[in-house]
């Protein structure tokens, strides 16, 4: 038996590897807190806080970390209530939001206060997949355009493939089939229930690709070719979408926006222009927005979404304009990949905030993405609000001074 | 003197507001209580995790947070030694990264094990700043140009009344200026030191936009224009950078890459190709590269880095090359926003995993900055030789299958 | 009856508008020449040349110009014989190229004589279509919905409202539909036969969204929403393909690499690698490529293809790699809209060029297709040849240097 | 001495190459005539409008095209009077386009009457340079560093090398200078005169490249590295520009939107939201216009402008707003490579389309830009005037019939 200095000095050595620990003690959590003590040890440092978790280590480990040492802590606020009129989420929520932003929850506070008084947001769904785009080789552009055409002649056989490794996942569609040169990018389209599905819909398309070499001899490069496009910005997420694609608006009445926002329809409609879209436009931008990966962010890490997401969750386009003297106002968010179940919202805490929601399950994942969409709304017409208010009071102080 | 449960009866009547809960108590610790219990009641839930934390939450509203009730937990693990050749960090390092994505902290640790071996990561800071562009209106495409002629003239006020306002922050220059029909975007670019920096070039831009506007009348529309371009995926901070850009390296012997990564220089080379440039170009993409979000958003988080600007980290261009028979591999990050001190960097456990690394606090953030480059290469060339590993592995299989 | 110089007076009061010349005229010939003299009078100059035309300007005032007063003329060289192996475009065709760019017809035909020589260029159509885009206001995103799922089962009503237009055109599919808001814009996918088909789609959309608008209410704002994408440069084009889609392929063995291109296999695929992948991701292109624009440029000039359209030409992939030390060389374009009838095909020396190649008119487009593709890869083969043997060049200096 | 038809057989048999005709005639009309009979003969058509012209051959042989067998014609028609308030140009223009798109002359001219009345277009010259970006490979990360100061410290040296090899080229600056792993790609910036400058850059910077090579040993992979952006559409050059950097506004009074377009200031704002931006937002587009394709083909055909520089001039951004109850009107155009002098502006019918402007030669870019950005704005103005009156006119039907 190798006791905790003996392991400590052997990591020290490189004679034992971090991720050997656990075969030399009796529990996991032992093996963490070795982990730990050796990181204090090399640093000189003390991780106490690190080290105060309620987290299941043991569980965590099976699915969610390997050499772990404890956890991070990141204070959740609450935002709300804020009135939603989806075909999911019906009626008022409170939001839990994790960030170290400072005045980013009294932001979106302040927007759901708005969008509630005047009579919630409206959302809906517009789409809903996963999808995986693996890399194909062939020997020529003669031979890809027979892979595109078995494909397409043979989606049935590929779906039995690739929905026999899962039970919740459906294959919709493989579309598009895109070709360059010689590669093959095939684009799988599932859907996947309440799971985020990136796992899910990975070894469905393994099975299917299998079923394709098997019978055509095809060359898969990788099981992903960044057509998919997995956590990386693409136009082809925003016009294709990905993940859940959602839309919120709400039509606020001229005296709100004054009395909320301190601002006018008009000062909104004409910030958004010339921020969100000509800023935006010119800048190469595939985010006509001012800020909704600080939602997005905020919102995925309270309730265990995977945070390398935010990025496809900050792409989208907001609407502002005058509808007979009031303010309609709009995001549209194409790819927010989302799950109310396994992955990181297994975590004792993601799931706690998403029963603060009664978005933790089975079933509950449209209900949460309608959320999102809402959430995203309040911060989003907050942030515009303050902005024009400022572009009001200086519009004032200009005429006085003129 | 209110009781717990008046509150509560208040907060659920609309009487009293999430935010106003401290007014009512004797301390912060009771409002938190006050308020998570709220939350339970409302969902009829418990909190129990949630409200497990160590942080000083009276210290993070002042800073950080708004309306908590307590702090979500991410399990932390560790990859390393990371051996990197930098002009600051030199030396062999142990990366905290806090994710609920199983197998990322695992393939991460194989990139670190193979790059150590093979002698360390190159890494170099090409360049480092922060952005913040407003959105000026003139009358005129006119007098649009004869504010952009004003701004060049005055480089030298407009920095004094930036720079009045920030102890740390230097104005580096207003470049570009663009002009699109009467609108003006001039972006201030900034060195902030240890800072991420965003509060701070927000200040100092207001401050020098104060001067503008008295001595031109300049109407400035909102105090950022989208051109920063701050949390949005855009082709502009790909181009000109923003916080860090960084680049990282590696030179790997090919038996290391045989015995390492199961796979081989050419293999590697081919999914790159394949996936990092045709797809990504193909899609669209800002990424051409296959997972730097995930590594940029597990170290963001156990540091307390902006969960936000892992969109901006997200961007970025991997290549790799057969070199003489060895595989030559690097990521070029134009746009990683980075603190070693102020904002999230205050809590905890983020402070404690900065120590890890000896990288908490005044002068640490070039150290840091290539620390992260370096841990993405080890992520991203771990994922690459998987992916290369099973290319070849099925490449064998079609060989023997023909 | 009005004189010429009483006109030439009239036009130069203001009296008579340039596009009123025809009203005092016997002939358009005549009407033509008053206008040109109007134009050599107020600018003082002889306008000789642009008199010197053989067109037909009364056929040509009825479908290709207003107010003419000649024609302009560009040198047409030609490149040739290029072997293709296509579907529709079987062996050595000799192409007309319009251009005054100096050495470009030079650099083109080195490239057919190397593809040539290598056995010929293998082509496809990945896809053949024409789209049009319209944008839809409706009162909310419920509303939008409803439009959305009310276009998707009144396909064919749709489709029998578009066809009832057009003899040759046909409507393949209503997809996406994009929801941003409360606008929509269901792309119309259409195939055109040997028209290039712009006119056709609009008119055929407009008569299904006249069916859609009366029995839905639904409000179109614009016949054309910028979803189409016409004559703009997008990635929805490079990802779904616009006109037709093309790939054009060829294996240069080794030694006519080194005979014909003063190179190597491994030197293209550097400067491939070097510039059209790297170079163009970090500048945010959506052209991954040397030169299409050119190629696509002079063709479309001899050919009489909307000289707007070379922006969607543009567009695409060139990819290059060693195959068992020969040169595998492709290029893909995504979006190529063409014509071997009607618009400007029918001009005079458009209709001349077109037969060279045996491809005017009635179902002969896509043949000329291939031959475009085929065309586009003979110059990008040829350019990077010169930029790789520049290359070597340089090497060898550099090693001599050393 | 060969007669004309054993060199069209020799042709045919491959024993005389298409671009050695030159050397059996005597003459090079003769030349050009047998290239054309033996184009005649292989195609068993007739080229006689191709042989109708009035094209120099001789002088287009030293600068223009190579194997040339005549000239194509395009019909060119004029708009205007346009009015122009620029800094270069001041009065009325009538502005030659050479297109097949029947309606385009009309509907520009349309435009010009409308701005015309309205007082002109303001014009503004924003930035004039022209660019060249070689990429350079280094051996290192390091190395590349090391370049990149070395030639930002050595400016100088670089500047007169460059400059050396031109009498109106000057290297403004070398900015950015991007760094890509061991890729390293200078953006040399120039001022080029009257001339477009493509050529007059390439050769300027390859001789300060010679200077770095010899003092550093760099090792210059290609002379352009695609960051230049030539003749691709891309970001970069959106946001710094390229060519000329051109704005024309104008502020039409409510009764000229009526009287002359037929429809309201709301309605142009309207349909420019809907279409210029949200579409062009959610295609990835680059274009946030609706036409700019189409008015910069038609002009720079008729000038002899590098027709696949219509790829960059196809960039930008239109703007549409009320002012007061008007409509404030912009078009940004960023990337507009021109010449008045050299390349195909020597052509005869180019150069008597200049002459029309009193934009041919010397001193006259700055003008000639002006009125393409004027011309732009009518273009534009026309049919977004159109779509929008379409827009009303349904409006009023739905009302009517609800």
């Amino acid at each position: 038996m190798v006791n905790e200095n003996e392991i400590i000095n052997k990591l020290a050595s490189g004679e034992i590897k971090l991720h050997e620990i656990e075969k030399y003690t009796q529990s996991i959590p032992e093996a963490v807190e070795i982990r730990r003590k050796f990181m204090e040890t090399i640093s000189a440092s003390r991780l106490d806080n690190v080290s105060h978790f309620s987290l299941d280590m043991e569980e965590a480990m099976k699915k969610n970390i390997e050499n772990p040492i404890g956890a991070i802590q990141i204070p959740v606020g609450i935002a709300g209530p804020l009135k939603i009129n989806g075909e999911h989420a019906e009626g008022k929520y409170y939001v839990p939001l994790a960030t170290s932003e400072g005045a980013l929850v009294a932001s979106v506070n302040r927007g759901c206060s708005t969008i509630t008084q005047s009579g919630g947001a409206n959302v809906r769904i517009i789409d809903d997949k996963m999808t995986r785009a693996p890399v194909i080789k062939a020997e020529s552009v003669m031979e890809a355009m027979e892979l595109k055409k078995w494909i397409e002649n043979h989606f049935n056989e590929l779906k039995e493939a690739a929905e026999s490794t899962t039970s919740h996942g459906k294959l919709l569609k493989i579309d598009p089939v895109v070709i360059v040169g010689r590669y093959l990018y095939p684009r799988f389209v599932y859907s996947t229930g309440d799971s985020m599905g990136m796992n899910m819909v990975t070894i469905a398309t393994e099975s299917a690709l299998s079923l394709l070499s098997k019978e055509t001899g095809a060359h898969v490069i990788a099981l992903s070719g960044n057509v998919c496009v997995d956590k990386k910005p693409a136009a082809l997420n925003l016009i294709e979408g990905r993940g859940k694609t959602l839309v919120a608006e709400i039509v606020i009445p001229k005296e709100i926006v004054h009395k909320k926002l301190k601002t006018t329809p008009e000062a909104i409609e004409e910030v958004n222009m010339a921020k969100n879209f000509v800023g935006s436009a010119i800048s190469g931008s595939l985010g006509f927005n001012a800020q909704y990966a600080n939602m997005i962010g905020a919102i995925f890490l309270a309730t265990g979404q995977d945070e390398a997401h935010i990025v496809e969750g900050s792409l989208g386009i907001t609407t502002a304009e005058d509808k007979n003297g009031d303010l309609y106002f709009s995001v549209t968010l194409p790819d927010v990949p989302l799950a109310t179940f396994g992955g990181g919202t297994r975590l004792e805490t993601a799931k706690e905030c998403l029963e603060i929601m009664d978005a933790y399950g089975s079933g509950k994942v449209h209900k949460f993405a309608e959320i999102v969409a809402a959430t995203v709304l309040a911060g989003e017409l907050s942030l515009l609000g303050a902005l024009a208010a400022g572009h009001l009071a200086r519009a004032h102080r200009d005429l006085g001074r003129g």
